[in-house]
């Protein structure tokens, strides 16, 4: 930004599917649109290696290609777009200062699409091949092991759902626990319907992925007491050991969270900070669905454009 | 239908962006779902000329473009589609029974995605000139007409708001009113403001649309009280004389429905009545975008796979 004063109708923070697809919208309709992002332009999204259940591409989408396709879609009518880390948003009656990276930036209106990140185990392999054999989301790829060995990793809630989900798919599943299985009692009684398929072994820490080009092929572990190795021969590895929101900026801000760190909205995506909206994957109740971001952005853009023209 | 009481996990009732979406998300995952459709599979969408604004294509999409994507996409995981007109449901505990003009289907769950349409003019060249000049949507379709020369039709609160929103792109605009303004007393004050390109015209009826290869190029009219014969040279004609949401089979049922026709929900898309869920255009506080239609699609099938494991 060489204007370091500059005030936008609209400043965006973030650039997933949920910012991408309400800037198209803002934009379209001439309303001067900043999105910021401090790391990928598409999010999650454009890291995705392949995208099955996007609405609209019959065999499916690589995760680059649709980010590609969304940010020129914006850009064609208009937006734009600065790479800096957003720090904090100030309050300051009609406009909303953004303390960033790169100066201050002012917006009469902003929306929080910063997404959320899965939690990461951090161990080798883990990153190499995420979305080849490592997964985050069993509704987004459970559907690519039909019929396949599955390792789960987690013992919390969503690691025995997602478990239990995923033998519509799987033949095998074993879950690995760290040390004990923190489900509720409903969960853990569905969970001794699932024996036939779900292996469930405690007092496991993962320590390492093995694959080569084709994907992931076993996962080392360690027992979490007795430090005993083994290796387990898969086909994929699904973990769910929690989500981390990206809202760390907004601590002692206005804009409340839940007890998870998402931004909390009402029906009409407003956080609690007025001129304040927020979208997608960062907002309390997501799905973690392209779909469901992209269609929250466009119904954001639409009710902040008739907050704008009240506020006018 | 060959087979007449056939038993499904869901029926979704409508094939547009909204139903074509949730089928994607529920068949994906194996859950046996048939979409009934009276009409066009697609439905709206796939009748519209050029879709500019739905996220993922840079340059636009043809609405039959899309529509086939997403038929192709649910029909690749398993969708299944009958053509039959819903005319009631009828709640028999565990199932819903559907009365259809094809005979009876049962459903554990039912997703209601029959949209609205736009109530029409009913005169010449309507039909022939729609979404080639003639437009019921302004957020749509508005920005293809930037410096261009428009006819709004209407005299209620969404013709004054949507003539007054496309300000932005028109250079010149003809509010046409039948009898007299019927908008709210702040609309018509703001309309107070936009005097330099919005000139309203009270007690003029709409007769005809005429045009030629490139679009409308004449809107032919007469005089509601005295019968005199106009005519106004423009470059498009968006109508907004109210909605029609496609709800006339729910008249009797439990499935509540707001002022204007439209289903109510609850933040998690359940109607009134339980296992019966409602997504897009025909859901009371819809937006008529395909972008919020689908995303609500997915979000309502996510919901409704955990109401089917619930109710298992």
């Amino acid at each position: 930004m060489t204007e370091q004063f500059k005030t936008y109708d609209i400043v965006m923070i973030g650039s997933g599917p949920a910012a991408l697809s309400a800037a198209i919208y803002t934009t379209r309709e001439d309303i001067d649109t900043l999105l910021v992002e401090k790391g990928v332009i598409g999010g999650l999204a454009a890291t995705t290696d392949w995208i099955d259940n996007y609405p609209g591409f019959k065999d499916g989408i690589s995760g680059s290609m649709l980010a590609e396709q969304m940010r020129g879609q914006a850009e064609r009518f208009g937006a734009q777009f600065a790479m800096a880390e957003v720090s904090a948003i100030v309050d300051e009656g009609r406009l909303k200062r953004l303390v960033t990276s790169d100066g201050d930036i002012r917006a009469r209106a902003v929306l929080i699409a910063t997404g959320s990140d899965h939690k990461k185990l951090g161990i080798p392999g883990e990153d190499e091949y995420y979305s080849r054999g490592v997964h985050y989301c069993a509704t987004c790829d459970g559907a690519f092991y039909r019929n396949k060995k599955l390792v789960v990793i987690g013992g919390g809630n969503s690691a025995v759902q997602e478990a239990i989900f995923l033998t519509r798919f799987a033949s095998k599943i074993e879950l690995l626990v760290r040390s004990e299985l923190r489900a509720s009692d409903v969960l853990l009684h569905e969970l001794e319907n699932h024996k036939d398929k779900i292996s469930i072994r405690l007092g496991v820490t993962p320590v390492s992925i093995e694959g080569n080009d084709m994907g992931v092929t076993k996962l080392h572990t360690r027992g979490t007491q007795d430090g005993r190795s083994m290796s387990i021969a898969m086909d994929g590895i699904f973990i769910f050991i929690g989500l981390k929101p990206n809202t760390a900026f907004l601590k002692g801000s206005p804009v409340a969270l839940d007890d998870v760190g998402l931004v909390t909205t009402n029906s009409q995506f407003e956080t609690t900070m007025p001129g304040v909206y927020c979208a997608g994957d960062v907002r309390s109740g997501a799905t973690m669905q392209i779909a469901s971001a992209v269609g929250e952005g466009a119904t954001a853009a639409l009710i902040m454009r008739q907050w704008l023209e009240r506020s006018a």
